[in-house]
């Protein structure tokens, strides 16, 4: 048997703890397929007297995580600090600088970093992976990378947050809330108790840039994801989709298209409508799904846990499986200096149908604006749906299903009708997820 | 740029000549992502002159394609010919005689050769790859030795046949019968002439017994697969399930059982009823979907065309592009040296629910004397329907869904009915898909 591979592990949350879990559990067959054990030699967090429920007695204390890197009895770092900046990005630097490779389940520092890291990897001759920072445990960086690298990628997209699909399936289940559902999920430790990150859509954008990236062979852009939440869908929304064959799931979406002999790059995170026979129509609970579509495989879909230890270090030691092949490979798909810088693509150019939810005073001619501002908009309507006067308020809920055609006439018809005394509230917007 | 990888294509049937296309459309993203070009440089059939539909005038014409990698200017050699004998077998072996790598998307050659070509791939130190064997153009090969690696696979299954896949859920969405489904799918090209292969579960078998090996590092054992197809399956069979909450699909199903202190390895293909709530309740028409279950990934599903042109070139160029980028490996997730030779496991230890199906005559003591044997093999039943008569048969069929209990039990209720009278054919025993 070759030498063991030597890992540091930065971090020692719940997924440091499940690396080290896993890494003992399955020694002997990691050791066999990886032609070499994988062991942890040291470890580091914040707080060395935490209990974290295994025993790190066996491994060697680091306090300074920044220097794991630079120690000889180490040979893969793996990052499991968290945050885009500080300590997890300062550890990542001086771990490739020290010649090292890195292992990261952090999507915010590889989405707003991945490009430096990247470069630097690129130049140092190690490997930086990061299967762990999108989509939990499905193996889905792998398969855009390699297994569809024969395909020009079409389209990129998928149900990316769990805490966000959780909630939204429950909402669907039991017919209730958004803020009940939510706190229900903070009780439970399925959502964080500042859930902006999930429920605000920035950790699915986080990993649709890093899935555009490597699908399109396009520079990592986060800040051009286009990103709303979850957090004003409300329980008549969910009843209304449902009565028109749909599910509200929230949809991460990338693809290219064409401008003046170059490629724009479109992407999105924001709640879709679903229709029933769609594969991501029956992704429940806290389940990630990417659906990837490309020109000569066609459309596949990958579906497991998106979050949580067990899967995530599932993907964190498959990449450090990789390693102990002997494989380096580049980051994405192809070298840094070739990933092809494109220009955002708004959604204006975009056809689709939509459906757009008013709330709206219980008054004459409330209905006549709406309808007119479309009309007026180019936009056709499929059909329409005015709901009776909920009982403790005085609006009325007036949600439409477009016919096909250009967002930027829908978003020409939100803009008439801005400032209307008729709305209690802007329009919600949301799209339906097409073939 | 380096040197291109040559290929030479041995079959030019469908999935060869999605090869060419798709090597020709995507070349630029291919040679980028790869590192370097990969380029046909010789072709072979057994026909010179039929019209495949792409020009070969670009390629050399070699008649002999167990020759081919024996060529200076071949780098590897794509088996495409099929058979799991003859000239796919001597392509094969003299291919990697010749120390070149060998991609093949031969599902019946590798389930029936594939331990002794891969200890000949290792001897040679090339790299043997058949991502295509399995479920078309899904990465499903790559995603179970590498992406779920670092896993104890508890349980792998799927939906690996498109024929039957649209069989079965053409006959759910039509009512119609088994026969008249089949032979419309063969007059659509869905379903071969000689359709036994298929609807017997035979090609299932292949792909599960290869998946298999991978999965739980077992010597690839094809002739243990227990395999039953879909042909004895009813329209009534299929309303049956449906009302009951399921449907129907032919799964291939492998796990592992402990037995005084080593590992038996249980392969089963036959349709089982899927509840509704399964994701591969959802896989419709020619799809194939394969659920990994890992001991720290959970459950993983990856999904996709089985078949076809564009996926299975799809799936060949991507084993292409990881040759292509230095990646030898090991054809199974481990040295074949390394892979343990597991008896096989009965079904007889099983726990599980089954779905029992009867046609009985239509006379009494019939119902009497199926329930009596239930009793007497110690069956609990959990719910029975009585079928009217069918108006152009004396038959009645009576349709039983079992408690959970061993499989053996079921079995010997069988046994004890055997010679019965009142049987008018053996009765269906089907398993139904548990969590």
């Amino acid at each position: 048997m070759v030498a063991p591979l030597r890992i540091a592990l930065a971090g020692l949350g719940t997924v440091g703890a499940g690396v080290i879990r896993l890494v003992e559990a399955n020694a002997d067959l990691i050791a066999r397929r990886a032609g070499r054990p994988i062991v942890v030699t040291v470890v580091g967090a914040r707080d060395r007297n935490k209990d974290r429920g295994v025993d790190l007695s066996p491994y060697a204390w680091e306090d300074d995580m920044v220097i794991m890197g630079e120690r000889e009895d180490v040979d893969v770092v793996v990052e499991l600090v968290g945050g885009s900046d500080g300590p997890a990005l300062s550890c990542a630097r001086t771990t490739i600088e020290a010649g090292k490779a890195l292992v990261t389940a952090n999507k915010a520092m590889i989405a707003h970093h991945g490009l430096e890291l990247a470069a630097k990897a690129e130049a140092a001759k190690v490997a930086l992976k990061f299967e762990a920072a999108v989509a939990g445990g499905i193996p889905v960086i792998k398969a855009l990378r390699e297994g569809a690298a024969a395909n020009a990628i079409e389209r990129v997209y998928g149900i990316l947050n769990g805490t966000c699909n959780y909630i939204l399936s429950t909402m669907e289940d039991t017919g209730r809330g958004f803020g009940e559902v939510l706190s229900e999920a903070q009780a439970k430790g399925y959502a964080e108790a500042d859930p902006a990150f999930d429920v605000e859509g920035t950790d699915a954008a986080h990993k649709l840039s890093i899935l555009a990236a490597i699908a399109f062979g396009s520079k990592l852009d986060f800040a051009a994801v286009e990103t709303s939440g979850i957090t004003r869908l409300t329980a008549a929304d969910i009843a209304q989709a449902d009565a028109l064959g749909y599910v509200i799931r929230l949809i991460g979406m990338a693809d290219t298209e064409a401008h003046n002999g170059s490629q724009r790059l479109f992407q999105r995170v924001q709640p879709h409508l679903v229709p029933f026979d769609h594969p991501l129509a029956h992704v429940d609970g806290a389940t990630n799904a990417v659906v990837a579509e490309g020109n000569f495989s066609g459309r596949l879909l990958f579906q497991g846990a998106g979050a949580g230890e067990g899967p995530t270090a599932s993907a964190v030691v498959a990449d450090l499986i990789d390693i102990a092949r002997g494989e380096v490979g580049t980051p994405f798909s192809v070298p840094v200096a070739e990933l092809e810088a494109m220009a955002p693509a708004g959604a204006g150019q975009r056809q689709g149908r939509a459906y757009i939810r008013f709330m709206v005073a219980d008054r004459p001619g409330a209905l006549a604006e709406i309808t007119a501002a479309m009309r007026d908009a180019g936009v056709s309507i499929e059909s329409l749906i005015q709901k009776g006067r909920a009982a403790d308020s005085g609006a009325v809920m007036v949600a439409m299903v477009t016919h096909e055609g250009p967002e930027s006439a829908v978003s020409e018809a939100v803009r008439l009708l801005k400032g209307s005394d008729s709305l209690l509230e802007a329009p919600l917007v949301l799209q339906i997820l097409g073939d």
